[in-house]
C-alpha cells in the first residue's frame, strides 16, 4: 500500500489520558483510536494487524477440528438465570440493555449459556460426540476501571472454542491436543520463548485451569515459573502444595514474574451442562450430561502484549508473523525523477511478488520518514537513496536488531 | 467437511414462533439459531455462507481503494449530541446502556458519528484527500417488531463504507465508482438480475440518494421499476415529477413490485463535517468542511433475500458464489466397503483439488439425505450409488435445476 494513500498518520504525542505504553504506541502510529477507557477502534493497520493473529489462531483451531461459527452479543435473561450468572453480583461486568417491550437483555461477557441452550437442538446421541466449536465475537465488559489499553477492554474481540465431549477422559484428550495447539499459537505469533504454560485455579470438576501467561511488566498476574520447563504456577494457587505434585515443579527452581493471560483452557465438566439440561443418549439409550471445556484466546489482548514486549524507545517492533506489512519501503527520492521511477517499479515488483509492503512515497525529509517507519514496526525497512541506482545495492534495515545490509534487487525479491 | 462431524442438523419443522421464510428454512438446515425476534446466531454453515458474501464484498470495497478498519459498537454520547442524533426521538432504535460510573453510553446504530470525529486527528489538508473506508461490523437496533428473519435484525452485521472528499464534484466522481462497486457485487452473488439501481430520498446535499432494491415478494418496499434499464423508483419519491427528469424513466414503462433493500448509497454532503467540525485546509491555507458520503450493505439481508428469492418447496438454493460449499457429495454407501472406499478417495480428491465439498458419510437411508442434500442447497449434489465403481459413471444433479447428469470422475474433477 502506498502510504500517501493510507489516512492515518503518526502523531508525536498520545493523549494525555492514555496512561499505557501499548495504547500510546499504537495510537501515535496509527494503528487504534480510543473512543473512551477500554474501547478502541481498530484503524487500518491495527486491522491489518489484529486480523494476522486472528488468522493464525483461526488455522491451529482448524486444524484440531473447531467448527467456526458466530453468536450474538445480545443475550436473553433465560439461559443465564438457569446457570445463575445472569445476577450483577454474579458477572459484576455485565451491561444490560433493554428492548422496546421493556424485558431487559445483556450484552454476552462470555457464550457458555447461549452455546450450551442451543447445543439442545444439536446434540442427541453419543453418535453426537465429540466436537468443538469456536468463535471470533466481541465480548462486552463494563469494568470499573480500564487502563491497560487494548490489553483489557470494556469491548474487544474474542476466539472463544467451547469442546463438547462424552465424559471426563474424551474431554482430557481434547484438552491436550488444545493445549498443544496454543502452544503452535503463541510460537507463530512470536511470543512462544516468554509464554508460559500456567496452573492456575480450576472448578468443581477440575483442580485446576490452565493460563497461557507472558513474561511482561504491563501484566496484571504474577506467576512463579521454571524458565528450563516453560511451565509456570499462578500466584493465586502457589501456596496449594498439591500444585507442585500435579505440575511436577519444585519452588527452588521458580523465579516470580511478571506476567499477562494471552489465553486460558478450562474445563468445565458439567457445570453448564446440569444447569441448562444438556445431554445425550448413551449406547444403553440413557441420557447423560454433555462434559464441557472452554479455551479462550484474546487477540487484542496479545497484540497489545507483543507491543509491550518488543518495542524499544523507537516504537513498535513486529514479529513477521504478525505485522500489517512485511516491508516498509522507504523512498528518497525527493525530486528525482529516476530515483522516483526506480522505488515505483520495486513496489510493483514487491507487490506482484506477494510481498506485502507498505511504500512511503510522502514528499517528507529522510528524518520524517525514518522516525515513523521506526515508530510503525514493520519487520524490514528498504531504503532507496542517491546511490542505489548508481551502485544497485539497496540499504536492508533490521528493525528488531537494527543490523543494515546492502542487497541486490534480486535478493530482496526472494526475502 | 464431513457431515458425520458437522454438529448442526437439519430438522423437519421450523419453530412455531418463526414466520419468515428465510429463516424458517435457515433453521431447518441448520445456518443459524434463534436468540430471539431478530437475533440470530450463524451456525458453521451460516458462517461459511455470510463470509462469503463478505468477501465478495470486500474484494469490491478494495478495488475502489476502500481502507478497512474496524469500530466499536460502544458509543460516547459526546458526538452524537453534536450531530442531534443522541435522542431517542431522533434515533428510534437506540440501545443503551451505562458505565459503571453512570455515564450512559450507546451501541452504534451506525458509525457516521464516530468515523467523523476520528478523522479530526487524520485529516489536515486537501493533500489528504479523498479516500474512503469501510469496515464489516455489528450494528444494534432496537426494533419495536423484528419479523423478517435474518433481513431485518436487532443485531446484524454491516458492510458501511464512508467516503471523504474535498467538494461536491470529487464525491460525485467517487459516488459513481461506489455505484458502479455495487453493481458488480449484486452480479456476482447472484443477485443481479433481480437488483435495481433505485431512486430514494435523498437530504439537504443531494436531492435522492441510491438504493439497491432485489425484487422480492418478502420485501418490505415497493418500487416502480423499468426491467430494460435495471432503475427503479422507490415509491416514496414516486410522486416527485422531477424523479423522471432525472432518473430517465417514464411512468409508461414501469412495473410495480415488492423488493428488499439490499443496499444504499447516500450523499451525506457536509453534514456530519459541519456538525462535529471536520475541515481541511485548502490550497490557500482556509479551511473547507470535508463532503462525505455513505454506503452500505447487510450481508445479512443479502443473504435472507437470497434465500427467499431461490428457494423451492425443497429448501435452499445457494449460487454458486455464495454457497458454504459447492458440491455436496452424498454416499449410499452403506455396508459397502468398496464404494465406501471409493467415495472416500473421491472426497479425499475433490478437496485435494480445492473443491469444497461436504461429504455425507452418515449412516442413513438414501431418502434422508436427498431430503437434507435439498434443504441444505449445496449447488451440485453427486451421488455415489451401487452402479458407480461398475459403470464408473457418477451422478450429479443440479440443485438449483434438477439436472440430472453422468459424469467420469475426471470430468467431475475438472469442474
Amino acid at each position: 500500500m502506498r502510504q500517501s494513500q493510507l489516512f492515518t498518520r503518526t502523531r508525536r504525542e498520545a493523549p494525555t489520558d492514555e496512561v499505557s505504553k501499548n495504547a500510546q504506541l499504537l495510537i501515535r502510529a496509527g494503528y487504534v483510536h480510543k473512543e473512551m477507557a477500554g474501547v478502541y477502534d481498530y484503524l487500518p493497520l491495527g486491522h491489518r494487524t489484529i486480523q494476522k493473529i486472528i488468522q493464525i489462531i483461526r488455522e491451529e483451531m482448524n486444524a484440531i477440528g473447531g467448527q467456526e461459527l458466530f453468536l450474538t452479543a445480545l443475550q436473553d435473561a433465560s439461559a443465564w438465570q438457569k446457570s445463575g450468572r445472569w445476577d450483577d453480583e454474579v458477572i459484576d461486568v455485565w451491561f444490560k440493555t433493554k428492548l422496546k417491550n421493556d424485558s431487559e437483555v445483556g450484552l454476552a461477557t462470555t457464550h457458555e449459556e447461549a452455546l450450551t441452550n442451543l447445543m439442545r437442538d444439536q446434540i442427541k446421541s453419543y453418535k453426537d460426540l465429540p466436537f468443538s466449536t469456536y468463535q471470533f465475537q466481541t465480548k462486552f465488559r463494563n469494568e470499573l476501571r480500564a487502563k491497560s489499553g487494548i490489553m483489557r477492554g470494556r469491548e474487544f474481540v474474542m476466539k472463544d472454542l467451547y469442546s463438547f465431549s462424552k465424559d471426563k477422559a474424551e474431554h482430557d484428550a481434547f484438552y491436550e491436543v488444545a493445549a498443544e495447539a496454543y502452544k503452535k499459537i503463541f510460537a507463530r505469533l512470536g511470543i512462544g520463548d516468554k509464554t508460559y504454560f500456567t496452573y492456575a485455579s480450576g472448578g468443581s470438576f477440575s483442580k485446576y485451569s490452565h493460563e497461557f501467561q507472558t513474561v511482561c511488566e504491563a501484566g496484571e498476574d504474577i506467576i512463579y515459573l521454571d524458565e528450563a520447563k516453560g511451565i509456570a504456577i499462578n500466584e493465586e494457587v502457589y501456596n496449594d502444595p498439591e500444585v507442585f505434585t500435579t505440575s511436577g515443579l519444585t519452588k527452588e527452581t521458580l523465579t516470580q514474574a511478571k506476567a499477562a493471560e494471552v489465553g486460558n483452557i478450562f474445563t468445565l465438566g458439567e457445570k453448564f451442562s446440569q444447569a441448562l439440561d444438556l445431554t445425550y443418549m448413551d449406547t444403553e439409550g440413557k441420557p447423560q450430561h454433555v462434559f464441557m471445556g472452554s479455551y479462550g484466546i484474546g487477540p487484542g489482548r496479545v497484540m497489545g502484549t507483543i507491543v509491550e514486549l518488543l518495542s524499544d524507545e523507537k516504537g513498535i517492533v513486529w514479529p513477521e508473523a504478525v505485522a500489517p506489512f512485511r516491508f516498509h519501503l522507504v523512498s528518497l527520492a525527493g525530486n528525482d525523477e529516476v530515483l522516483r521511477e526506480y522505488a515505483d517499479t520495486l513496489y510493483a515488483d514487491l507487490t506482484q511478488a506477494g510481498k506485502e509492503t507498505l511504500y512511503d512515497d510522502r514528499d517528507l525529509r529522510a528524518g520524517e520518514k525514518f522516525a515513523d517507519s521506526d515508530l510503525m514496526g514493520m519487520p524490514w525497512r528498504i531504503v532507496i537513496g542517491k546511490n542505489t541506482v548508481a551502485t544497485g545495492e539497496i540499504e536492508l534495515v533490521n528493525r528488531a536488531t537494527g543490523t543494515v545490509e546492502k542487497v541486490t534487487r534480486e535478493a530482496l525479491l526472494d526475502l
